[in-house]
Formats: C-alpha cells, sequence, structure tokens
C-alpha cells in the first residue's frame, strides 16, 4: 500500500489510534482497493455481506428497492466518506435491506466482513464507529424522508429563487442563506441543506456569497 | 428507588457491567420517574433536549412534523424500550428532529441530558449503547419509510387474508407465517413484521398457530 492510501485510511478509520498493533496489522493486510464501473451494483440487499467501504474516489448511490423494482435513493457517498451498511450482516440492530450502485466510475477501499466483524468483537471502539456512521446515515435518510413527505419546502424555495432571479435581471442570487430563512421563515440549516441537495442535481452552483441557477428548467419544474 | 425499578433499569441499560461505582451512583441519584397524561408532548423537535427515556408503562409514540403540520410516525415504544433522540442535542451524528407523545399514559424513567452527556463522554460502552439504540430505531424508520413509499405488500398481505378467511369460512387463519410468505412470494421475516403491524392496528390478534382477524373492515380498507 502507498503512502498516500495508508494515511487516507488512518484518517478517516477515526478508531486509529484505539487499535492494538495487531488489529493495525489485521486491518493492513486485509483492505483492498476495488474499481467499479459506473453503474455496477456494488451490494444488493439482504443476499450481500461485503465489509465496510470507505470511497477512495468517484460516487456511490445507496437505495431502497420495492418488490414492485421502485427505487428511493437514501444517500450518496463521496471520497472519504464510509458505508457500513453494507455489513449489515454482522450487526444486529440492522434489520433493513439497502442497495448499493457506483454512480460514477469509483474506487472503494473495502474490508472485508469477518476481519471487520472480529474487530467490532474485539475493540469497542470500532463497534461504535461503526453505529456513529450509520447515525449519521440515518440523518440523511430522515431528510430524504421529510423530502418524500412533506415536499412542500423544496417548491418554496425554488419559487423564491426563480423570482429572485427575474427581479434582479440575473442568474446569481447574492443573498445569505441566513437571509433567505428569513423571507421563507425558516431556518438558515434547512435553507443551506436544500441548495446543497439542488447542487447535487446540477440546479445551482454555491461559492461564498451568491448562489448562480445553472439550469432555470429544473428548477421550475420543481417550483410547478 | 424501589427495588423493582433498579432491576429494571439495570436490566435495561445494558452497558450496566461497564459502569464505575460513580458512575452508577451518578445514574441512580439522576434518573427519575415522570409520569405524562395521554396526549402529553414529551419531546418537541430541535428546540428540547431532555435526556434518555426509558418507558416504565404505557406506550410513546415518535414522529416528524412538517412545517405545515403532517404528521408521519416513525415508531412507538413500549415497557422497556429507549429512546435517545429526545436526547440527539448531545449526539453530533443526529441532525433531525423528531416529536414524541404519551400515546397512552405513560411512566417514563428520565435521564436529564447532563448526566447522560457526561456519560456518554466518559464511558464508551454508554456511547455505543446510545448509538446502537438509534441503529435499531433507524430500522424502524425504514420499515414505515418503505410502507410509505411502497406500500403494494400491506395490500397483497391484506388481500390474502382476507380470502383465507372468505375461503375457511372462519375469523381464524391456520397457517404460519412461513407458508403465508410462500403464498405471497415473500420472506417469513416480511410476513411477521407486517402482520404484528396489523396487531399494532387492532386488525388481528396473533397467537400460536394462528391469526384472528379482528377487525375485518380496517382489513378491508387496506385491501382496497
Amino acid at each position: 500500500m502507498d503512502k498516500d492510501d495508508l494515511l487516507f485510511i488512518k484518517k478517516h478509520f477515526d478508531f486509529w489510534d484505539k487499535l492494538t498493533a495487531r488489529q493495525e496489522e489485521m486491518i493492513l493486510s486485509n483492505i483492498f482497493p476495488v474499481k467499479y464501473e459506473k453503474g455496477h451494483t456494488i451490494h444488493r440487499g439482504g443476499n450481500d455481506c461485503l465489509g465496510i467501504l470507505l470511497v477512495k474516489s468517484g460516487r456511490l448511490r445507496t437505495y431502497v428497492l420495492s418488490e414492485e423494482g421502485k427505487e428511493a435513493t437514501l444517500f450518496r457517498l463521496g471520497r472519504g466518506e464510509i458505508c457500513v451498511l453494507s455489513a449489515a450482516c454482522i450487526l444486529d440492530s440492522i434489520t433493513f435491506d439497502v442497495y448499493i450502485d457506483a454512480e460514477l466510475s469509483s474506487e472503494v477501499f473495502v474490508l472485508a466482513k469477518n476481519e471487520f466483524e472480529r474487530l467490532c468483537k474485539e475493540n469497542v471502539y470500532v463497534e461504535n464507529f461503526s453505529y456513529k456512521v450509520i447515525t449519521s446515515h440515518f440523518s440523511d435518510v430522515m431528510w430524504a424522508m421529510e423530502q418524500m413527505l412533506f415536499m412542500r419546502f423544496e417548491k418554496r424555495l425554488a419559487i423564491f429563487l426563480i423570482d429572485q432571479s427575474s427581479l434582479d435581471g440575473t442568474q446569481y442570487i447574492k443573498m445569505t442563506h441566513e437571509s433567505i430563512a428569513n423571507h421563507l421563515g425558516s431556518a438558515r440549516e434547512v435553507v443551506s441543506r436544500m441548495l446543497k441537495y439542488f447542487e447535487s442535481l446540477g440546479i445551482v452552483e454555491l461559492s461564498r456569497g451568491d448562489i448562480k441557477i445553472v439550469d432555470k428548467n429544473k428548477l421550475r419544474s420543481i417550483a410547478s
């Protein structure tokens, strides 16, 4: 393993300083970079139990699939992000199945489930890290769920951005998230999160101090 | 605190044998039973941060609330179950807000957030326990979400139960969950979970060896 990869793994497995020398060795001799083509399904629900994933490059998409083949995206994972749901079989508290695809061509460090399971059993810090990662994904899923269930705020923000851009006669909206939140009677955090979501859909580009509308048609379709 | 309460707390806080004497003492002198009337809202989203809850009796309902007042139930908690989302402020990985009501008159042990926070910081087993409880609720939420999104299986099971009951000319369905699953091309676990859900809605009563339909009208409304 080259030095950069080693540093990358140590940085993102933030239980590293709680490992014994033997446990470090176990990880380093059992973690491998795997390349996935764009569109490849890495993990297929309850029958799979690959291990823990650490994204080196590219992007993964986690979703649920209905019996009829309907999908719902839960969250995406980019560089430096970790997925434990691909090792759900070894964590009793997880009783649901997800699918994971490479949304872009991706390189992923995979630590196989047997080694990961042994680590979780031996070292409470590893187990705790895993549950913490899952809890942060729980937050992502709650957000996606609220969008699906309640939907309204997304629409209100889209309408606001369109109106503001027409008013100013420009595709740049020079307002803070705070002041947009005030306009909409919402919270800054909610506005920021939704704008980030719009950015991930390629609708806006965010930079310090302004929001650039790059796909007005998509924004209109959300607003209507 | 009486002896039964003490045993109850020790049993459900399953990190108990990892506590120091001082930490045990800290819990026992800071945990209190609180009575809530039916309908009382115990926890109101992000502004509240009560602490960790252990249900002694009754039933709590956890839900999300939209800006427009629309609700979606996430999961329910009965005797012996624990809620950590009511102390979300101290766990960084939780960035969503829930509401918690007493669905029935309930008695709940509350360990206030300051003591709980100190314990989580001092003792990784307590922190790990908290994240594990949250992960099991993540599983509940995923299940609720899939019902809301995909819905179909519920309907198929309802239709099957109605048909079977008409065929046999009785409100008792004497089949194993396994064989129902086979009939529906599904898994035993999925059938069991859905039947438990029907039971919580007062539609069926489950006992060893049979399923009794107690509210055929509700079942019909699901089927249609």
